[in-house]
Formats: C-alpha cells, structure tokens, sequence
C-alpha cells in the first residue's frame, strides 16, 4: 500500500494543509512560496486541490505546460516560484466532477509526472503542496506516494474551523509526518477608517491549540484587504511589496520552517 | 449508473452547495433551515460533509441517533429541525481518513438508512443537504441517488470563491437539477465602531454572476460578529434572535426558495 518515492530533484516536500476550507491555505502556501523564493530558495508549488484549484488565479499564471522530452510536465515559473496545478491542465469553469480515483490520478500525475527540478540546476530546495480540504483521497495519496518532511496547519480561531484543524493534524499524525507547526489565519481585522480591530473569526484560539497539542505555533496573519486583493489579482503580496508588515510575517514563518526543518 | 429515488417520506430535497469551502454554507444551511421551520415548515437538515461535520456544533446537538425498530437512523430534533450527520457517529476530533467508497456508503446511509419523516407526522416538507466543498464523489452520490429539487450556490464575492461557485452552478446544469438561485455571503462588514462598511472578500459579483448565467439572485448576507458567534454556540441567529436584521434576510431568502420551488 505504501510507495513512498523521493520525488526527483526535489530535497524537501511540505504540505500546507487545513481541514476545513476558506480558512487561508492557499494564500499562506503561495505567500510562503514567494517569500521563501525571496530568500534566494529554489522554490515549486504544487496546487493540489483538483476540485478547486486557486493556484492560477492567485500567482497569475495559466497556460499548458510544456513537455520535456522525456514526457514530464515543465513547471510554469511565476515570481520565481516553479508552478503546477490542474488548473493549467482543464479550462477554469469546467467543474472536475470526479470520483476518488480520477483524483488519485491527477495527483500522481502532478507529483511523479512532472520535471519539478527542470528550471533550477539544482533541482527544488523545497516543494510546497497546497492541499485540498478535508482528510481524504488527495492525502491519502500524498501520504503514501512521496515522503513527506512535514506539515502545516492553517486555521482560523473559530471552534469550526478548530474542530477540522485537530482532525488534520491527527490524521498527519497518525502516518507520522512532522508537525511543523499551526498559522491562525484572518486573526484580526483592523477598520481602515478607525482603526479598531474585530476578531470577525476568533482570535487566539489557535496558539491555545498548538501548546494543548504540543506543536509550534508559527504566527498570526490577519485579514488584510490588500492580501486578499493582492491574491484575487495574482500578484501575491509577498512579491509586490515584500517589505510590507504581511510580507515580513510570511518571511518570518518561512524561516521558522526551513530553519526548523 | 442512476438510481435516483424519491426519500421516503420526503418531500423535496434543496442542496445548499458552493464549490469552494469556507464560503458560510453550513451556516447558510443551518439558518436556513431554522427560518423554515420558524415558519411552521416540517424541515430536516442533513450534514453531507463526511470529512468537516458541522452540523452538531452549530446546532448544539451531539449523541448517537437512536434505531427504529427496521434499524433506521431517528434524527436529532434541534431548534424544530430534524438533523442527521456524520459528526454524531464519529468521535467529533476524529479524521474520517476515507477514500471515495467509504464517504459514498456513509452518505448513503444518512440517506436511505434515516426515518427522516419520524418526528412529523405528515413527513418533511423540504430536506436541506448542507454540501461539502468541490464537485466529488459526495456529489455525485446526492445526485444519483436521489431527486433534488433544487441546489442554491454560497459564494463569497472574491474571485477565487465564485470560480468554484460556478464550477458547482455547471455540475448541478450539466445533471438537470435547478438552480434555485445565488447567495452572496460576508459581503460586507462594518466596523462595530465607527460603522465604515468594509468588503472584505468583495461586493457585488454574486449579483453579476447570478445575472450572467441567468439564475435568481436570492440575497445577500453581511459578515456579523453575532451570526458567526452563534453558530460556533450552537445557538443559530435565526433562532435565538428570529427578529434581528440578519434572521430576516434568511427568512426572505427561504421565502423565495419555498416560493420558487
């Protein structure tokens, strides 16, 4: 059942992971992407959402990848960062309605189809899987096709959100990939007319979590207009202004992560 | 490959549904079929979502349903509505770490295998199906497996939200089950302060996709501190508070379904 691969050319594998959905998992591992490729890291992101992929539409690129000669998807580079999603492979408002194993498929096709290294002599230092929500076939297959060198967990502080956070973390538990720590996400909104902050979806709740479940607590991000604008316009915050207080947090984690890691 | 049948004592089912997660289906769910049954509707609601339950949170019930004497589930009675959902057999902090099958039986079961019409003597009038995200195999299984009514789209007014709307808008087309309309979720905020009303994930889109693919437009929801807080209580808006500005929106909105289905 398990045939856990190295992926060729690629040194590390983490996955960006939720539970529930709509709590900011693609915005963190894009933003986490750019800023590490801002460091100066060789960086791929893998979209593996099948059903709803945002990867296009948040870094701005969408175009069939070209193969090598040895049939491999050639990522598409966006702001550094080599890309691939199924996104780039069917049209955007075309539904996946697919059972469990097409999906299978399309994943197995993105991980160990794909020349994730051609862009970088060296290959990737590090590939970031945004992950679909859930605890099911995506990451079941994810679990059992590459080694993966840990996980991130992103939620919001509400007990909703909690409740499908815990289930995410027991399940990359359970098949023994390290937690690299929890990121509350839309922690606070500040009124940019008056300035005070709202906690719309809790505040504090995921800090709390990470010390019950004795995993690092990487940082908060708030809601921000320009993140989410930045994201709806595929130009992620980190690169248009990576020296914006968003920026610099994103920054911050990912330094926590590949120095942690 | 179709065996649609009508739920015994069933009289029509509504898919609430949105394609991207996160987007407040279940809390649209939740309160819409609170309202309904403010109206002196007979109303079950069932949590389809085998990987992230909501339902027994934010209806504030929780316990192993009971068996009829044939071995059929007897739902949960919260606020008027008869509930069934996979969170009341599984431990709540539990991964459900199931492939396609396994989510296609349990569903099944919480279909086929429930007394929906215990509770009431003449029977649901309407069941409301709170959807998880994406176009998959829980949705494949809905749709063959039973006559829907109708499928009403959640969607934030953000890009990346109404590119999965219209994804699930396409898959509900392409099987012949009618778009009963749009919802445009946290459109707006204001700040509790000052009052300045902030889109945080858009305004407005909802509206102009609803027109696009000429489908009714059934209202639009703020973002409320109250409404997200209830809901994470167990106490949903519409009942606690069937009164307030928010309570009267899905009260309108349910209005219109009833109507137009």
């Amino acid at each position: 059942m398990n045939k856990q691969q190295k992926l060729l050319n690629v040194n590390a594998i983490v996955a960006i992971a939720s539970g529930k959905g709509g709590v900011g998992k693609s915005t963190t591992a894009v933003n986490l992407a750019v800023s590490m490729a801002n460091r100066g890291l060789n960086v791929g992101l893998l979209d593996a959402d099948i059903y709803g992929p945002s990867l296009p539409r948040m870094m701005g690129v969408n175009q069939k990848p070209e193969l090598t000669d040895d049939k491999k998807l050639i990522p598409l580079v966006a702001y550094g960062v080599s890309c691939l999603s199924i996104g780039f492979l069917v049209p955007e408002e075309s539904p996946a309605i697919w059972r469990g194993p097409m999906v299978q498929s399309a994943l197995k096709q993105l991980l160990h189809g794909a020349a994730w290294g051609f862009h970088h002599d060296k290959g990737l230092d590090i590939l970031v899987v945004d992950m679909p929500p859930g605890t099911g076939d995506a990451h079941l297959t994810l679990v059992q096709q590459v080694h993966l060198n840990g996980a991130i967990i992103v939620s919001t502080s509400q007990d909703v959100a909690l409740i499908d956070a815990r289930k995410g973390l027991a399940m990359f538990q359970r098949v023994n990939v390290p937690i690299l720590g929890l990121i509350e996400n839309m922690s606070q909104f500040s009124c940019p007319r008056c300035g005070h902050a709202s906690s719309i979806f809790g505040h504090g709740a995921v800090k709390a979590d990470a010390e019950k479940f004795n995993v690092p607590f990487l940082g908060e991000i708030p809601i921000d207009l320009a993140l989410r604008e930045s994201g709806d316009e595929g130009r992620p915050i980190t690169a248009l202004d990576p020296d914006s207080p968003i920026s610099r947090i994103y920054s911050h984690i990912g330094e926590k992560v590949i120095v942690g890691g």
